[in-house]
């Protein structure tokens, strides 16, 4: 039987996402809880992998699992035994043919900025930290040129492979809260370590060191080095991801 | 040479403010990193102590001590010593008859709620998590019957050894901000646990479960068990003291 879940999970003390040799990762932590509850090795598959210290809001996996557990009473026995900074928000049943990652139409991540001079010890576990004010409408109106279907070939790290760099943006935007900025990104998908270098760009342009011209260059060229720098992985959390 | 600094800082991990035998107190870290910084043993004197896991966005402290450092330049010297989760926002000379604890004229504290049925990662590390929603108009109408002066004895725990339980709040007041419930209080002192109850007593009202006249029996008779309970740490941020 295949059931969903929804996480939520603080990343400041994981390796990311996916199971690897070096660190801990929240698969293992959520794969070994399950483990227990249901007495048999079971695989966890997410929509994707978040890098390490990266946040999640509302991670989607699937599973497959035979057992007395009915899939919508999964989340209590998991919840039982996940540590503090893990939560299974919700699960249920899904269809045979549902897969996390293969079934996600859209994904929602968001980026937020600190405004400090000094250290933030109550800000900067889920936000990167600049110097100075941002000009936080220059940095939402350059947001706009990434909505859209583009190449975003100059806002991805290398070492991704991937078939094509084209991806679609459905809503961009960076709004002020306080002395936080917030931006938000909502896509068919994203290419390694995209919204950072995103998030890299728009900070540039929102301390006036880089145009919307620049932006629209690094679209149309696919030049990395037209683009922002790659930021912190504090400030990036995955929102929420949409199968329909 | 007098100097003052404020410090923002993530309790969670520390045994409170004081230093103390079991535990680590974030006391202890900062007059170990001024020790490193100044080449001798300093004793700091902050506006009063917060309680284990209770977090800090403008704690005050004093200290004496001799030195080239000037006092301006002593955050510098000391955020390079201090871990992540504490910082000294600012430093500078002081009166020499400043005191941080006897000189305070007024302390600003939030509680801070969280509405969710799941566990939130992501919120839990500086808001009390609470089942259902939470009436927030009738708390902060309750919340208006804390301001004056007033004998707070039943807004308090045990083990508190104080000349008078009388005090004078200034503002108290509730506000929503999405799914969370923050609580803020100003006042000229506060008893031992004394915001924590507060908080508790709000939260009962915010649950249907104690009227506006429970808290006007508490407020006069002092009997503790009138008021509601005390309420976990992880809520509590002391937000600023004033000496003006």
């Amino acid at each position: 039987m295949r059931a969903f879940f929804v996480l939520e999970y603080d990343g400041t003390n994981y390796a990311g996402w996916q199971r690897q040799k070096n660190g801990v990762s929240v698969q293992q932590i959520v794969e070994e809880a399950l483990q227990t509850a249901l007495s048999s090795p079971v695989k966890v598959t997410a929509s994707g992998r978040t890098d390490a210290g990266v946040h999640a809001l509302g991670q989607v996996a699937h599973l497959d699992y035979d057992g007395s557990i009915p899939p919508e009473k999964l989340c209590f026995a998991l919840n039982a035994l996940l540590p503090e900074d893990i939560s299974v928000k919700q699960s249920g049943r899904a269809e045979d043919d549902f897969h996390a990652r293969y079934s996600a139409k859209k994904k929602t991540y968001t980026y937020t900025f600190i405004e400090s001079n000094v250290r933030r010890p109550l800000a900067e576990r889920y936000a990167a930290r600049v110097y100075g004010a941002l000009d936080d409408a220059a940095m939402n109106r350059a947001a706009q040129l990434f909505v859209g279907e583009h190449d975003f070939r100059a806002f991805c790290s290398t070492g991704s492979s991937v078939k094509t760099t084209t991806r679609t943006i459905y809503n961009a935007g960076v709004e002020r809260r306080g002395d936080q900025v917030v931006f938000t990104v909502r896509g068919n998908g994203f290419l390694y370590n995209m919204v950072r270098i995103m998030a890299g760009t728009l900070f540039a342009v929102g301390e006036g060191k880089k145009t919307e011209q620049e932006i629209t260059a690094a679209l149309l060229t696919g030049e990395r080095k037209r683009a922002g720098k790659t930021l912190p992985a504090a400030g990036l959390t995955l929102k929420s991801v949409e199968y329909v």
